[in-house]
């Protein structure tokens, strides 16, 4: 299925320059650029600033474009006219290190061990973006780029992409693009590579308990003082019934069904239940009766708790009712839901549903739209013969259950197809401690990412080369 | 009621001396004597070797002993041969100051404001256990102590007096008493002095639930994996039942039922819900159905979760599921219960109805055994004619919501009548932000403990002086 006329890079993709593609990763790892954490301000500027001198070394006309948030790099290479452009869409900044205690090593000290790099933003995102950038690079490194490449790196991925969706349109005309190209998660095993062809949606929100309006003391008060805590954990667990199901009323409206086909295709994929729950060392794999774990996964719409906080917390025992307690909810959705319609359900829902002496206030936090992509469109099938190239193996077409909002807001505003290309994996832990990403893994990238673009560069010229 | 022939010792407490009585507790307040945290040890030293000074001063034979925890501080004024002997017990460790946020001024810089002082132990104890040194003090200012008095002050109360049940053991000898008097808790309310004669109980654990082995992405995860947060919701949650009933099985055997005479006692006290909800601001009272406000808190036994946490707590969203969560859950017991046997009976029960995913630990942090007094005892009935002599009215007996649990070690082991004469409001908010005592409170303490010694002196020596 690869396209065998195609000059092979893995020649000039020697031990030397594998070294330096890593060592240049390595230095992007060392900046903590924590979006969430305003204290981290000027690492976001450092960021930006090595990926904007990087790229304008490969000979791209790059800048570091200011946001109300954190700034955004664009970077463009259009040297080869009239033939496809090519946007490649990633994410410097990186989740919050917490828990610090559970790091084996420093999360910005990038450390190998045993062929992974492990580090805050190994696999999320800085790898899987700077794969694309030494994959271009190794292009490069053979001779003309075949094709014109843009690159649109933002810092807000992991706070929402806030200011993103007002950049895009702000620059419409300059990001027009054929395809947009992404690499932000897992493919669905080691030895399987994937195409991804939908992403759930989300919806965020932080629910915040009041009881009595001071902290109380439980002998003085207990048995006849509202609970905080208490009360939000009776909130809590009445968000799901018995059968796995989230009670909000609405919430599953619109939901789209799995086809017979995609069923199929997905009970053919190497999965096993136990072996899934043994991966994480859980002792069961509680969810919505009714669907297979991949189907629960990759095409149903969930509710989890991120964090809870009140009373407290410290060492030994405090005799305390608490004033106040909080939750971060946040729920996954699917084609059919929309995140404004989900956060104003819940919203209603919490209040409306508060038991007795509850005082609920719901705060939005962000959300984003499912997706799901057409599997027949070229740019798919060419990502999928550059991974069988460079694997050797065909890849398999799959669904993701994590979200990367701002891929419905491209398809909507760039009008191109999206494709996602995952190099990470999984068992890399993003957005955990001991977050990692295998160098093989980085490598293949890199190799990826430049037969990628040669793939839809011929593809373009064979249809221009053809009889009409 | 009162002893009439007793020499008023008010016209002694002049303003020169209430000036010198406040400045005195404020030094005290000063040092930030928090038991559970570790990193206050010297502090508690520093609090231990004021005590044993002023009690020197006063012509205590005073000593700081060391436990394997904190210090005790003991003295002894054994120079009234014949007379009764009363020893005083209090505590000279406070609750943590969290959350110091909700400080209006800083807790370890007691400050006056409208008559009251606040600071973190302002009545919670060393306020109320420095009127009793205060009390001995005035009565010293007018002639000889007319008894022998024994002081016993620890440093572990907010932390379940680990060690002092053991040093009661040791030095049971020397702390023999006819009668041993304690404050430590709230009145009923400003103008109802109360005598307590009843306490409840308690049993402290905390919870640890986990899900899976590491902190998972909640879009690679959801759907699939054990939230440790939602699974410790369900188990708070599952708790109690719908009639705010305790849920675990054999928690109300052997709970003593109200006496009719103590129901319609209780039903004469001046109590208003409205009003009460409205002092805490509470929109409602939630708790057992069938029972009283004050029955709930005096004679009933409860659950309340003291503090929770577990995933991300930070600024904005963190798409985590975590891998484990926590809770500290107290009980609040009444007498026929046990607090061994209700910490074993919520351990098995928790671990026998873990939901599916959910890994169980709990761990026992103390307990304490509910109490309850003879109201026809001399002493109980002294104290009652002590503070009406103060305050100008008859007292009422009442029984207290908190804890004391080693009072019932005091009668265990001295067997001695134990008598809770309490100096202090639940609006002074003991364990809260901004706890305080009224500077009316604390003289008016003073005097009561004075007027307390005097009238056991009188009442001893009416006995042996009456023909047989």
């Amino acid at each position: 299925m690869t396209t065998p006329s195609l000059p092979d890079l893995a020649d000039h993709y020697t031990p030397e320059v594998r070294a330096q593609a890593e060592n240049e990763l390595f230095g992007l790892l060392r900046v903590p650029s924590v979006s969430a954490d305003p204290a981290h301000a000027a690492d976001m500027e450092q960021a930006a600033g090595l990926l904007r001198t990087k790229l304008e070394s490969l000979g791209f006309s790059a800048r570091v474009d200011a946001t109300e948030g954190h700034p955004v790099v664009y970077a463009e290479h259009l040297k080869a006219a009239g033939a496809p452009t090519v946007l490649i869409y990633g994410h410097y900044d990186v989740q919050p290190e917490a828990p610090l205690d559970k790091w084996q090593t420093p999360p910005f000290e990038p450390t190998v061990r045993n062929g992974r790099v492990y580090a805050r933003g190994a696999t999320d995102d800085k790898g899987q973006a700077y794969a694309h950038i030494r994959g271009v690079e190794l292009l490069l490194s053979a001779g003309e780029l075949p094709l014109n490449v843009k690159f649109l790196l933002e810092g807000e991925e992991e706070v929402g992409s806030p200011n993103l969706e007002p950049y895009i349109r702000q620059h419409q005309g300059e990001l027009t693009a054929d395809a947009i190209v992404i690499s932000d998660g897992s493919r669905f095993a080691p030895d399987v590579p994937t195409v991804t062809y939908g992403l759930r949606g989300l919806s965020y929100v932080e629910v915040h308990v009041t009881g009595a309006n001071r902290d109380l003391h439980s002998g003085s008060y207990g048995g006849a003082a509202p609970n905080a805590i208490g009360l939000l954990a009776t909130i809590i667990a009445g968000l799901k019934d018995g059968q796995g199901r989230v009670t909000i009323p609405g919430f599953y409206d619109g939901v789209s069904e799995l086809t017979d086909a995609e069923r199929a295709m997905w009970a053919e994929l190497p999965h096993d239940d136990a072996a899934f729950a043994a991966s994480i060392g859980a002792t069961a794999l509680p969810g919505e009766a009714g669907y297979s774990t991949l189907e629960r996964l990759w095409a149903r719409p969930t509710l989890d708790v991120n964090g809870i906080w009140g009373g407290y917390q410290g060492e030994g025992s405090k005799t305390v009712i608490a004033s106040t307690a909080g939750a971060k909810i946040s729920m996954r959705l699917v084609p059919g839901q929309d995140p404004e319609r989900i956060t104003r359900l819940i919203s209603e829902h919490l209040k409306a549903t508060a038991p007795a002496g509850a005082q609920v206030e719901v705060l939005p936090l962000h959300g984003g739209q499912p997706v799901l992509i057409d599997l027949e469109n070229a740019y798919v099938q060419a990502a999928g013969r550059a991974l069988e190239h460079v694997h050797g193996v065909a890849p398999k077409f799959t669904r993701g259950g994590g979200s990367i909002p701002i891929v419905a807001v491209f398809r909507e505003l760039l009008q191109a197809p999206v494709v996602l290309v995952d190099f990470g994996l999984n068992e890399d832990a993003p957005h955990s401690p001991n977050e990692s990403f295998a160098l093989s893994d980085y490598h293949g990238g890199v190799l990826t990412s430049a037969r990628l673009l040669q793939e839809i560069a011929a593809q373009a010229q064979t249809r221009t080369d053809s009889p009409a």
